[in-house]
């Protein structure tokens, strides 16, 4: 069993070597360009970790996990697209390098190119590898749907939240976990138990990024700490306190919300004030480990060798200790 | 063997009876209304028009045309976003009726979808019908690039505009071709002739369009004659103009493409004029016929029975007769 590290490693030297058509390069430079912008290469990695949790042969993994890393870089350059976002990783985003066009029909040669390395499995396991696949991409389009849809509503419930990112970001962790089972000769149950392994832990850490939002070191934590309290984001943590807070605390929330004219610096923490008032830091952390305690009761029905579950185990406690 | 009609008439119903998740509405509402607004079906019918040449069973191929429909509206929704085009069948474009957003996701699903009826093939066929699915997207996608990187340019080749055309419309044909033949039990070497019959009669095809977009009916043709001309659109027949205009043909032919400002119907007649003098009509007209005699040369190598051949003789012989 690998660790890790390793097997980001892996990925990482796998998606330098990858090569792209140089004609026409308005389609391929950006993918090539995307790709090198780095991440952290972890759910190609838990392709690769599901496999060797079964004892199979991770080269049969590899292709399918640069293809999930193809998917998940595509629907970024979509995203940036919608949320007008202007920067990904510290650089330009494809379509404001480029311009909407080239994000658009790029990242559709993306995701091509990501059937196409998906396609590599063998035979006998094409079929269900496919159908894992098609379901995720469903699921992920869904929740940044969802996602965008709750910017124009003023209230919405945990649940639905949960939900979003369940479907944005959380199918796509599971579901690279069942594709990685399913190369690795898995059992059907064995198979959906990673799934939701993964799926609860994609929720953990979807969670996790919401409190680093508010909470990380802004030395560690890679982008702006407060931007999702700047942006009024619906998280967990601005959901739950708009349900608990109070008098004056509730006003005063609103307040910041609603104000279009502020000091961002102020904003974030008069924000956070009311957070730690009410305890959000702690609800929040709290929610994180009950998924996360309910991915390790996943892991723990699934028959594996104990010490290659353990890998997974470390995966799991280095998600939620993570500063970035 | 059915005719052209009675596969048309199939996938018309098939289309019709399909149904799609109620939510998020912003993701299926425009699935189902671009796929509402109707066409002709050509491409999915070849799909079915493969299997049944081969004397294949065409219920076998109803999902995978079903994808092709899907895939070739996928395009549409994406590719009016990129041309910013208001109407798409007289009716508005998703983007312009919903948003950009909503058209990149909804497209990007739509895609999804049409990935999950593709797999429907038998499990024995599946890897080599992804195989050529994959390839065509590919195709589709360069195709349209090259088309807009055209717009950037002051002189394109011929033959440069034929390998776009190729890519852009005749992949998809051959491609859909290429798959009915491979769920019909098709030889390898008679599903690779389909596809060049499919392929030389999709640049046919296009060829043909240019030619009714300059001189169609304009009470059959269904959009606007002189679109292309009005447009300085790069077509087989402007870049075979610019090449032999000479004289004061050739300076009007350049003081028509570069004024900005015009009345319509003068431009479209003096260029149209210009077309006329030097023949460009009946040279069009030569290139695509001779391409749909490679085609039927193709077709005559397929070791199918002849009556069953005829069916795709009738549709070649429709498709340069058509006048819309």
């Amino acid at each position: 069993m690998h660790s890790i590290q390793q097997l980001q490693n892996i990925i990482d030297k796998a998606v330098k070597e990858t090569t792209y058509p140089l004609e026409p390069k308005e389609l391929y430079q950006p993918i090539a360009y995307l790709m090198a912008l780095g991440g952290k290469r972890l759910r190609p990695a838990l392709v690769l970790m599901a496999t060797d949790l079964f004892n199979g042969n991770i080269d049969d993994a590899l292709s399918p996990a640069l293809a999930v890393e193809l998917f998940h870089n595509f629907t970024l350059m979509h995203d940036d697209i919608m949320d007008k976002a202007p920067l990904r990783r510290g650089q330009p985003t494809v379509h404001a390098k480029w311009n909407d066009s080239v994000a658009i029909l790029s990242g559709d040669v993306m995701f091509v190119k990501a059937y196409k390395m998906m396609i590599q499995v063998k035979p006998e396991i094409l079929s269900d590898v496919l159908e894992v696949f098609n379901a995720t991409a469903i699921g992920v389009c869904e929740g940044q749907q969802i996602d965008m849809n709750f910017e124009n509503r003023d209230i919405v419930e945990v649940d639905e939240y949960l939900e979003m990112i369940r479907l944005k970001t959380a199918v796509l962790v599971g579901g690279a976990l069942k594709i990685g089972a399913l190369i690795g000769n898995a059992s059907k149950t064995d198979a959906d138990n990673l799934y939701q392994f993964g799926e609860n832990l994609g929720i953990a850490f979807q969670l996790q990024d919401d409190i680093l939002d508010v909470y990380g070191d802004p030395l560690k934590f890679g982008k702006q700490v407060g931007g999702d309290i700047i942006s009024n984001k619906k998280t967990f943590l601005l959901i739950k306190a708009l349900e608990l807070a109070k008098g004056d605390d509730l006003i005063a929330l609103k307040h910041w919300i609603t104000k279009t004219d502020f000091n961002a610096e102020e904003k974030v923490n008069a924000v956070r004030n009311i957070y730690d008032k009410i305890g959000i830091r702690d609800l929040s952390e709290r929610l994180m480990q009950s998924y996360t305690q309910i991915a390790l009761n996943n892991l723990e029905k699934i028959k594996a060798p104990a010490e290659n579950k353990s890998v997974l185990m470390d995966f799991a406690d280095m998600l939620i200790k993570r500063e970035n």
